[in-house]
């Protein structure tokens, strides 16, 4: 029987690499992504992208209001990213965090999953070189699974049991990065800055330039983003 | 300091009874409503009501797409609403079951109240006079509630502990009732009915429906409610 599953694709690099795992693990995959306000919506474009070029069975873009509850920097112009922050993986979580972001994707990815008939749902979080975010954790993630396995008729009619797979969670950006390479994801096609410039250029400064420039340097590998200047 | 929380309102009857225990318990509530693609929208309308004849301090209707998912009844036109099937509470889950739908409910409250500073959530779901939906039950909500503590930076952090609450969830349909009506909930402001006709009557024959019924007739109370001839 074929494997399936679902893959949480924002665009960036760790979502781009965690479809390439996801299919060297021999599943055919649907591919979910999510227009919520971001200030960076120029990453849909990359997730199209990226989708198209892995041979995704479907690619769905659902359109979710994140930015009318406002409070975080990606979904409020009014707030700025921060840049050149000092401590990024050790300090406090910062202003780009998204309040219930990820639940709320992966709420949307299971009921798609119950759905489908598609018990296997891939989300790219890192707990390593990360913000701090505390969505990006592997105990977040156990206890999603243990709640969606309790949640849905799929699950308690014992037709499967969900599972939520993290394969990057705990490698290094550099790691990701190697893997992806081996993997043949073509990373120009990534984007992962929370600060673009009209043309789709990155700043290079924000959390998540600097952990992708750290994770480029680290790994060897030529930085192939397009950065503003 | 003033006791705050989120009630999710779905215009029913159980719902507009929970936001009346909330506010008799003390809470200033915000009333958060979803349009999910469902036949019986009409229900938003009822939602409207209540929420304007309670006081709520702000009342947010998110639109959010489920009917693309399909996989239901309520949200799928060719899908039959179930009618007058024999057993309700003991059989298998009926077709108006929706994938997912309390935990992305649940996932959207969980965003708004991090934003509010609000950590307290009633759901009006109910676990005896239900049709076997897995996400009615205290099981999903205890899960629900602990990766809720685990997702958010305001759990993370300390600034509180999110709670489900769930007032209504071991009571019979008739229970409800007479609480309501100690509590001054107008019944006649709330709507049930899975599939209404264009005015807005009820079928009387879906299992919300039935269940309304039988909760009214065993209550003593009189049915407000407008069925179709």
């Amino acid at each position: 029987m074929e494997k399936t599953a679902i893959v949480l694709l924002s665009g960036g690099l760790d979502s781009a690499t965690t479809l390439a795992i996801a299919r060297n693990q021999g599943f055919s995959c649907f591919a979910m992504s999510f227009q919520y306000g971001q200030r960076h919506s120029v990453e849909l474009q990359a997730a199209q992208s990226i989708a198209r070029s892995s041979g995704v069975m479907e690619h769905r873009i659902v359109e979710i209001d994140l930015a009318s509850f406002g409070g975080s920097a990606l979904t409020d112009s009014s707030i700025d990213v921060p840049k050149d922050r000092r401590q990024i993986t050790s300090g406090p979580i910062p202003e780009t965090y998204v309040p219930a972001r990820n639940t709320i994707f992966l709420s949307y990815a299971l009921a798609w999953a119950e759905v489908l008939g598609v018990f296997d749902i891939f989300i790219g979080i890192n707990a390593t070189d990360y913000s701090g975010y505390p969505d990006c954790r592997g105990e977040f993630i156990q206890a999603f699974e243990k709640m969606a396995n309790l949640a849905t008729a799929a699950a308690v009619q014992g037709r499967g049991q969900f599972r939520i797979h993290t394969p990057i969670l705990m490698m290094a950006k550099s790691q990701i990065i190697q893997t992806g390479i081996r993997l043949g994801v073509d990373y120009s096609l990534t984007h992962s800055c929370y600060d673009p410039d009209s043309q789709g250029r990155a700043c290079g400064h924000c959390d998540s330039c600097r952990l992708r420039k750290k994770g480029f340097t680290e790994s060897g590998v030529t930085d192939p983003t397009r950065y503003q200047q």
